[in-house]
């Protein structure tokens, strides 16, 4: 046993797990561990979101009054943690607040079905829980609540949140692991309707780090459409983290990314190709043809522009694209 | 060397394979087990199907006259057994049995392109092997049959049963390998062209357990549409089983499932959740919105409801869902 | 420390991963291998490939002028060696040379925003490197380059290639481990657009091999559909080869395949089902009816072929199919 962060005891096992380490956990004698324990170790994280409309028809959820933003902000916990989540809703729409991975009660599944939506003006807290891996008594053992997830609402519209979704009412949510490896920057790219986070080329994310930054790449699907994410100049193991393991795991540099699902990794930003403007995309001709790219810019190490790229960028953001048929060529959005 | 339930002998390779054990396998020198002994080590199954027309236009596949249903029968194998599955045509269509991830000749190959089809009135025997994993002499591993595989018909409409899937020829097939967890619930979810078993919300199916019990879920996709499967209230590691042992493997709680595509995996209903109506989904919106939609029931480990959950299952089903255009709101099925 | 083909030194970390023992290499001191040294120990591939027009409105790349075919030449690096492509366009059209998963400086990325193309009468030289996994001093690891990769236009009618890749100008890439397998026949399958390598049944690729031939396939999605690559007869595990090392794998035999992925795997032909006329094709279904479907014909061991199968692959391809809306029934094709 060893203590945490907040000093409480943690079973050493998924210790082990954390720092990748399969086998040897394997031959550990099995335990269950009560995940209630698990979930008191860490602590409780307190957050309120606001829901609040922003301009270009687009409703975003954001940290405090004014700050809505599309995607909302990316909400962090350990293993072992637990949030209590309150939605505001400024708006004049039933909404909620629907969380993906993390263990919560039928109170806290944010569904009209189960009766979990915030009217306007109203608020509503709800409960998460997370926690580590660990052996079940039959053997098998429980993954844990570590990845890349996501939350969106899941009323409004519709009751799977449909409007919601698509004016904006989502985010990231990431579950990390003891051990895990901290990023120095975080992006978010969410697929949703054939935009990106609701924009689209050139008024899409431009994301920034400098060579060698570990970068933590969050990609999540929503709508209906069918989306490949794919990054130029770098590439990553197709595990829980973009860090490899296992010399059987695939490596890649495009993840295909449908409705619901969320995926995320980690490089180092232009390991093995230097710094430059790379591209990310979607790599359906169509959607890229139409706008569903941005760019990724590796400064070098001591955060100055390589010669002209300043220039280069600039030039390219006039290229221009061919919005398909119902969409249109930007939005505005809130960040 | 050790006997299995028929009595025979099987590699003790195999077993330490089955208990997730890869690196000690790694050490053992590689030999290469003939298939066929492998195949005779687990008996033979004899199975009869009869392929049957059902109301609301549907076609079905039973283990007994007047019992064909959408989906049909689970079949299920341990490596190393037999299956002779003899189809009864008992429709006015030429028909076939077309099997994923097992081993069989040509002759076993239900398609029109191998003369594998089943004309109205006759029938017709299908062989499939199965094997465990094992070791080649060139040093690589054969993975074995192990999995959740599926069954359709390959013949009616157009040379691949277009139509027959369509209708409701399709079902589950799964090898297990020795070892493997068994479940204590199996639920078969087929997404095809938009429906759930060829079914919509409210008359998709409702699938219940008991908290703590090993639920078995096998997703299947069919037709020409694009879905992604969630589950509320649970995840799993995506692996073979659903059960983890490897920290790197991604927990998800929803899987991408494209046509002919099958997955499975276990987990414990409620585990870290509790009791309760969580629903079943396909996380394509405008798919959701349409009644891809059904509930999973979490009852409490004695097999009462919490209080108040009857009540507003009932109400849940009274919500509505907009049907996509081309589609009915609800298709009678066989079971 | 043991030298490979090129006489250079290579760490023997890198040997022991090539050969599936990722935690005897967990095991190891990690050590920084720098990127450049692993690619000078490999040495240097020259190739030149020249774009021409094909009949049937398609456009190849060649490795000599007149030799361009739907898809260009298969490109296979072992990790450490480096390639200088030269790519001379003989069309009338900007084209450009994009890789996948390879490393290349910002000067080879080739896409117009990064002025990486080739106007038409031109030419230009592509580098490309490749490294094998190491253990980062953050203790993560690199996964390396090794993967079945693949090559296209980045530049004609878009700025992503629209026109380019829907005329053929594609190929596959496979970048190897040391200790990885090399297959007795390579097939490589592009779903592009609703064809196979921009033909349709009965004009689609038959590829063959002698029972018990190690087949490496190589899967490429492409354009703006959707599609399921599914071979009969052969299963294979999903993992970076197709062959297993860990029993918590799926094995499959069905693969999504959505445009800008790809997909590689090894199979020993006829393995567990004997010699035969096995189809590989789309499960989408009406994919599948419009003739994405093709041939995988498994002779004897000594090469002659099973008694009748010649006559019954030549009625095989009288059977017909339904093209889909604005496809045609068959084109032209280079190869």
């Amino acid at each position: 046993m060893e203590r945490d962060d907040a000093g409480s005891l943690v079973p050493r096992r998924s210790v082990l797990l954390g720092a990748g380490v399969a086998t040897g956990a394997l031959l550990l004698a099995g335990s269950e561990v009560s995940p209630s324990v698990a979930a008191a170790s860490g602590g409780t994280k307190r957050i309120t979101l606001y829901a609040e409309r922003l301009p270009g028809d687009l409703i975003g959820y954001g940290l405090a009054p004014g700050k809505a933003s599309v995607p909302g902000p990316t909400i962090e916990l350990t293993e072992g943690q637990k949030a209590e989540v309150t939605l505001v809703n400024t708006t004049d729409q039933t909404i909620s607040l629907y969380a993906h991975g993390v263990d919560f009660d039928m109170a806290s599944d944010g569904t009209p079905l189960n009766n979990g939506t915030v009217a306007p003006g109203q608020q509503r807290t709800y409960t998460w829980r997370t926690h580590a891996p660990y052996r079940r008594r039959d053997g098998s053992w429980d993954g844990g609540s570590a990845g890349y997830w996501h939350y969106h609402d899941h009323a409004m519209g519709t009751q799977f949140g449909t409007d919601g979704i698509a004016k904006g009412l989502y985010g990231a949510l990431v579950v990390r692991r003891r051990g895990d490896l901290r990023p120095d920057k975080q992006f978010v790219v969410v697929m949703n309707n054939g935009s990106l986070n609701n924009t689209y080329w050139p008024n899409s994310p431009t994301y920034e780090a400098r060579l060698g930054e570990r970068v933590e790449w969050i990609a999540i699907g929503h709508g209906f459409q069918v989306h490949t994410f794919h990054l130029h100049g770098h590439r990553w193991s197709d595990t829980r983290t973009g860090y490899a393991t296992n010399p059987s795991t695939p490596v890649i540099d495009t993840k295909t990314l449908l409705p619901g699902v969320s995926y995320g990794f980690q490089v180092r930003a232009g390991e093995h190709v230097g710094p430059g403007a790379w591209m990310y995309h979607c790599h359906v001709q169509l959607h890229a043809d139409a706008g569903m790219v941005g760019l990724f810019l590796v400064k070098n190490a001591d955060g100055s522009m390589p010669p002209g790229m300043e220039k280069h960028v600039e030039h390219m953001k006039t290229m221009s694209v061919t919005p398909m048929p119902g969409m249109p060529s930007s939005m505005g959005h809130g960040h």
